[in-house]
């Protein structure tokens, strides 16, 4: 009987995908895989800070074979990924040309780890120099969400460049599930960046930031208004903001026209909608708070 | 002597067992597992976007068979939930009746899943039109926190209006935690519901929400005050949004007799707390921002 | 062919981390595993909660054997990782010490943990006392982050207080990942803990919070200004909290040297930099708000 159950369950289910396919534009192949690219995370992790995410010592990671096989690893399933995401979008017929183009992809993009590294290491140096409660440097890179939403979003930035499909996205997402810190891999984001706590973090997909910045938890810089939805695409909807910034926790600067110049600090809360020069001060009024003592029962403004 | 030891730290913890039970209300009973309630909505989510989730390629999503195959996996796990739930809060003697009735339950969710496809068809279409960084749709369905979360939200919703205990709020905490968002299983939303980014989004438990809103990182749909706590039960402590609303960053409204009526537009960081008519637009006045440059030592005021 | 391009890729790899260690400080050590710290908090999760989180019965949560085998597995992990940590920190001279240092360590927080229990049972009663939206105690415990993020914390601070490096901060940040709550170990926070929602909370490593505390989402117990950077370290940072303080969503306390006296409140969106005395009802001014009705294009200013 509950097999007759499920049964009729699953007529009916099969009779909905026919009358009501909720998506129509996929051509029929599979999409990359979010647990796929999870792992080329991670294997990417391993690639960058050798000897910090897997079960090797730190000091083996000059090891020519330990790298090489991670390597082959991170090869043989980026390449399937992108090659999917490709096929995904592709016309049927140019099937060959997409395993040659999904490997040079691949290639361009490990070839480009180092230049990553690199940069990473101003990030660092950025988190190290910026909070007086990290131990040392060593412990951001295992355990900082805002350095790990970094590395992301640098690698995800990479394959954007690289014009790889949807998986750019993907890893973005996965950063945003992971620390909260929401960066669309379009965004171009300058080196020593530092994002501290970063809880509700979003950068947009074409605000572009300086060198040297430090962003807290909540700041958003965003789209002043997307009410135009799909007819905005392409259009430069977020700010830029200058070197040497400092935007502090909640404050939301948005607009595509909206800068920010160099040296600028932006205090908590603020809200800009208009540029700013460089060396700016920003920040909000002291708002009026009202401070009553419930025990004397009697009530004081304080500015 | 390690043995001694881990021995002696046993006999101390079964001891406090004794002495202080942490938790007096439960019966004898195995709780639901949030493992199992994670593998549920995997299996769901399998069901609803057939194709999106597995290794399968998205045109085999009209096989019987494998669709056969997944609603008997998910129609085992969940009656086997269910259960848990429903002899988790029973009398030792109806054990009988709960065999049959969290198969019933089951059996009706899975039969409201075409029901829950067809409004998440409006999300979808919702968060594509909506979003002018959205690639395509299968991309919302694949990796967007805001949709991953709706769906989460309307299956644990219908669990909730089916009257099955703990899994619908196991279910939300779920979503919560992957996505930041945070929708209490009891809300009432309506169709073509949009959530972008998302991070720190609070819809308490008596919020009613209309058609086509959307809504942005950061807004709480919340209580006035829990001050009342368990003696609240039930009471209806959460706002009442209407239809086409749009509700902008960081704002808050709040309040069980609050009503936005239809067509609002609520501003980023607005606070709420009484009802506002049709087709306003509440935006805070600009803050008084204080602007100072550094390098000219001097200060000016802007509004 | 492809061999030949993955061993090129690995050349180039190996000769960055050559001329760019991207990290200069550790020893040749290998760093604890943040597997093992979730596979460590799942472990003391089902020691302080036996049968919550097992497939066991809740009712069998006295069995000895059953906890002896919980108990072994967790101080097998905890001391591996702790001597991770104590070697990654040591002179290579004093390996001897830290096999033995570690098993302490571990036996102190193991044992630690009845007391442990006792202080989170006063949080349990705070969170149900609190949430008219929870069904019972059991379900605050299996499904809600603020509790979660609490259970986290109390460990984490145990071991902080043990001298136990690294660990502590990797835990706090596997909390922060699951519920978006930054609670860091160094924090001294007092029974009867609540966090309702929680995403977007951040109590830095200097705070001390007092008994009965009441926190909602978004708030922030945070530091006036980091530029001091390194040279911050150790110094009071972060504000001091009264007991039976309320803290609605949104606020911002700021500062080391300030302090929020017993049973004040402190309003939603509030901005505190400076202290206030106990018994203060700390409200923002209610913000202009302008609504404008969009059919009838009048506007009005409301206060």
């Amino acid at each position: 009987m509950k097999w007759i159950k499920i049964k009729k369950l699953t007529d009916q289910l099969v009779f909905d995908y026919r009358i009501h396919p909720i998506v129509k534009d996929h051509c029929s192949c599979r999409l990359p895989s979010n647990r796929e690219i999870k792992e080329i995370i991670k294997l990417s992790k391993e690639v960058l800070f050798p000897g910090f995410f897997s079960k090797r010592n730190v000091s083996e990671t000059g090891h020519w074979l330990s790298t090489f096989l991670v390597t082959k690893r991170l090869h043989r399933k980026l390449k399937r990924e992108i090659s999917l995401a490709l096929l995904y979008l592709a016309d049927e017929s140019r099937d060959k040309n997409i395993a040659k183009k999904s490997c040079t992809l691949c290639v361009d993009f490990i070839a480009s780890l180092p230049q990553i590294r690199a940069q990473l290491h101003t990030d660092l140096e950025a988190h190290y120099l910026g909070d007086p409660a990290a131990f040392n440097r060593d412990q951001i890179i295992v355990s900082y969400p805002g350095f790990y939403a970094i590395v992301i979003y640098r690698m995800a930035h990479r394959l954007h460049q690289l014009g790889v499909p949807l998986i750019p996205r993907m890893m973005a997402e996965f950063a945003h599930r992971e620390t909260g810190i929401d960066i669309n891999p379009g965004a171009e984001i300058g080196d020593y960046f530092f994002i501290d706590h970063g809880t509700g973090v979003v950068i947009g997909e074409t605000a572009v930031v300086g060198n040297h910045v430090k962003i807290y938890q909540g700041v958003t810089l965003g789209a002043l208004s997307t009410r135009g939805g799909q007819f905005l695409k392409g259009v430069k909807r977020h700010p830029t903001i200058g070197d040497n910034v400092t935007i502090y926790a909640g404050a939301s600067i948005l607009g595509g026209s909206t800068v920010v110049g160099d040296n600028a600090t932006i205090g908590s809360n603020a809200f800009l909608t208009e540029s700013v020069p460089a060396g700016a001060r920003v920040s909000i009024a002291k708002q009026e708070q009202t401070i009553r003592i419930a025990s004397e029962r009697s009530s004081q403004n304080v500015v």
